[in-house]
């Protein structure tokens, strides 16, 4: 039996396709025995990117075909979406047995996403305590460190030893499943330390756990943002921390497991938002799809007829030399691009603290020099493209002028823009942008045209 | 003393921004005694950063000023250009007394970066031992498991029982700091189960180390791509688990702190890619920035020639119709924006495995229809748009046309072009944009200047 587990978890590392594949074609035959039977076997996770691959009707078809085989955690490793629409579909009976049995901060993760109705009617359905702890997390605000943390953690006072400590953890059965640290209370139960849970195995009984102490310890109040709770694991390599209350009591913990999912939220909440998505839509039907996009399309249509305006005041221009019409999408689109790159790094480096108030200046004069260089390579690049293709050394000139102003732009206004927007309390990597690119069509559309007119006609 | 360390600690979240402020005053007046005391009680990870918010120059003053008083650890922090730039600076005499007193995963982590000679120079300062376990790990290829484990793990038995281990635990000296899991082994040193260190604790010195173990394991190969093991990782929850050679050996572990780094890294890697940007440019001069940026945008250039040639093979109805050369940015510029939302969406969905071949064909499908909706609305916003600027239907009526097209064209080619790029094996979070831009430009331009010239001229 030796080399058989490894084996055998090699292969099952993450759903098999194949396996999908047979479930589906056997959802697709009305054969749900043999659908339930291949699905049994699957870890919560692989089930739960099984059910995302299927039709709703094929979800639900299969949830009831494994009855109660399935692993209530299941649930909590479902996409949102796909979650609330089976949720609603088996109804407050069904998902409340499941809820109840899940972890805390699993069921807190489940019910937040909900409408205030259909959480009332499951909550109704647990069982008190479970209820009052659900409901007490559920207090605290979104996103924030007291609705990530498990409630159950290990304490002890400091004058203890490590043998008592030892005796109270096998003797104490409401403790939770695993633990990395254990924390070190006053009287007050304010954490003043704590001691990972291997020293704690490695040390004699008649060590003082005070004597174990980690030398730094970072309390996080149950209102501080995951981002900033994401930040501080990062910065520091926490493995665990302590939550606490106004008055700096223990009141759970956090483990750098809840952070990891934290950190690829926000990240996928950065990458979508540059892409002007809200959140992820591919588990939505089209027509949800095409009404979450179509707004952001609307900014972007008025962005869009703002920038076609600079280009209507040069109608005449364009009627005479219409190789302007054909050049200056150039100039706007490599601005765009130039803009976008120093966009991301400018988004980037606020998201990861690289970039603060303290440096702000010198980047954007880094910025502003990097657009002036790109903007004489493309001056250049600019100047030959255009002789070669209608042979006007004036119109050329005129042409590379412009990249080298609109670089400029795009450099300047790619690392500007989500400064500013930080400053005003945005999330520059939702808003920035259709900020900038509006700001290089425009510029490379009056640049452009503007010098053309003046210099050309 | 209850209260104090959490008080302290909650003002040192990340670096403090005015300290920050003063170093660099100190520093600019020539006040290194002075920088240096500021800064010597800093985290590792917190000088660092103020390490990164310095010039080069300062830089080093700081560090010389501060002397033996670094932390080795601040330079596994550090971001990897800086790193380079002090490693340079400071010869390899230096480096290496620092990178000797690293962790194994660490050092591996500081030289991989550097070129062959500089990682040479300090390699045969290392002490030997400390040189062999580097020079092994660094055999694996880049990015890989075999690179981003701790060569130092708990190993025992499977017949011994919890007694046994622990008094193994406490007598022998050479083991990791701290470790989450004690994995159980056959005699061929193969991993057939983990043991969390909470439940050994937690249990009584006379029960089996077998009875204990976990009912899952993920051995990881040693040459499995980081990326892999951070998927591993995620849909499995895990927060140790043990890497193995060809022969299922374990040769070392891997834990969930390890795994932050890379789904950082990955996040990171996909943003800075769809913004067409090969690696973050913060650290870098402006002449670096330049070099660096410039193949894209000259990329980029090609694409938007290929794009204007289309806008001149129109010219003579553009001289005919100016209002053609004002609206046509809108529809290409909508297209752009519209692909980037169904390409952006795509490429998450690949990286995070939502989207494979299982359910590619469906999701192009949804694609498709979202786009055919998008499309319906802009057809009437881009009617009712034109009309009220230009005052004729007709143009009005193709200006929502080439909208309705190009929003079709957007939609499936932004969901298209990264599964095709994933089906050759390239990625698609770094070469789609350019690919689907170019596409709804041209896309853009045809339909709508194609069907103005068909219809209006």
């Amino acid at each position: 039996m030796s080399v058989e587990p490894a084996e055998r978890e090699r292969r099952r590392a993450g759903l098999d396709e194949a396996l999908a594949g047979e479930v589906r074609e056997a959802l697709e035959r009305g054969d749900t025995a043999l659908a339930a039977g291949l699905a049994r076997t699957l870890h919560p996770s692989d089930l739960a990117d099984l059910l995302q691959l299927l039709d709703p009707e094929q979800r639900l078809q299969l949830l009831r075909a494994l009855g109660p085989d399935v692993d209530p955690d299941t649930f909590a490793w479902l996409e949102e979406a796909v979650r609330e629409e089976l949720i609603e579909a088996l109804g407050p009976e069904w998902s409340g047995r499941i809820v109840a049995e899940l972890d805390v901060d699993d069921a807190v993760d489940v019910l937040e996403e909900l409408d205030e109705e259909e959480r009332r009617a499951i909550l109704e359905r647990l069982p008190p305590p479970e209820r009052i702890a659900v409901e007490e997390q559920l207090r605290y605000p979104e996103d924030s460190a007291g609705r990530l943390m498990q409630r159950a953690f290990v304490a002890v006072p400091e004058y203890w030893l490590v043998g008592q400590t030892i005796d109270y953890l096998r003797a104490t059965p409401d403790l939770p499943d695993d633990f990395y640290d254990i924390f070190i209370v006053d009287p007050r139960m304010r954490p003043v330390g704590g001691v990972p849970v291997s020293r704690v195995l490695r040390s004699r009984r008649q060590v003082a756990m005070r004597n174990l102490r980690l030398k730094e310890l970072h309390p996080i109040p149950a209102t501080m943002d995951q981002e900033e709770v994401a930040f501080l694991f990062r910065q520091y390599g926490l493995v665990s921390a302590p939550v606490v209350d106004e008055e700096g009591r223990i009141i759970g913990v956090i483990t750098v497991d809840d952070v990891v999912d934290v950190i690829q939220e926000e990240a996928e909440e950065d990458i979508l938002g540059l892409g002007g998505i809200h959140e992820s839509d591919v588990y939505m039907p089209p027509l949800q799809r095409a009404r979450r996009r179509v707004p952001w399309l609307l900014v972007n249509m008025i962005t869009a007829i703002a920038a076609a305006s600079v280009v209507a005041l040069f109608e005449d221009s364009i009627a005479r030399l219409t190789a302007l019409a054909v050049l200056m999408p150039i100039v706007a689109g490599m601005g765009g691009n130039a803009a976008t790159q120093s966009l991301t790094v400018t988004v980037r480096a606020i998201a990861t603290r690289e970039l603060t108030d303290a440096n702000a200046r010198i980047m954007l004069l880094r910025e502003l020099l990097t657009g002036l260089l790109n903007g004489s390579v493309f001056y250049i690049v600019g100047f030959l493209t255009a002789l070669l293709w209608f042979g006007d050394p004036w119109l050329a000139a005129v042409f590379g002028a412009g990249m080298l102003a609109n670089m400029v732009i795009a450099a300047v206004g790619g690392a500007l823009v989500p400064l500013v927007l930080r400053r005003l309390g945005l999330d520059p990597a939702v808003s920035s942008s259709i900020f900038v690119t509006t700001l290089t069509d425009m510029g490379g559309f009056f640049t452009f045209l503007g010098l053309a007119t003046w210099l050309l006609l």
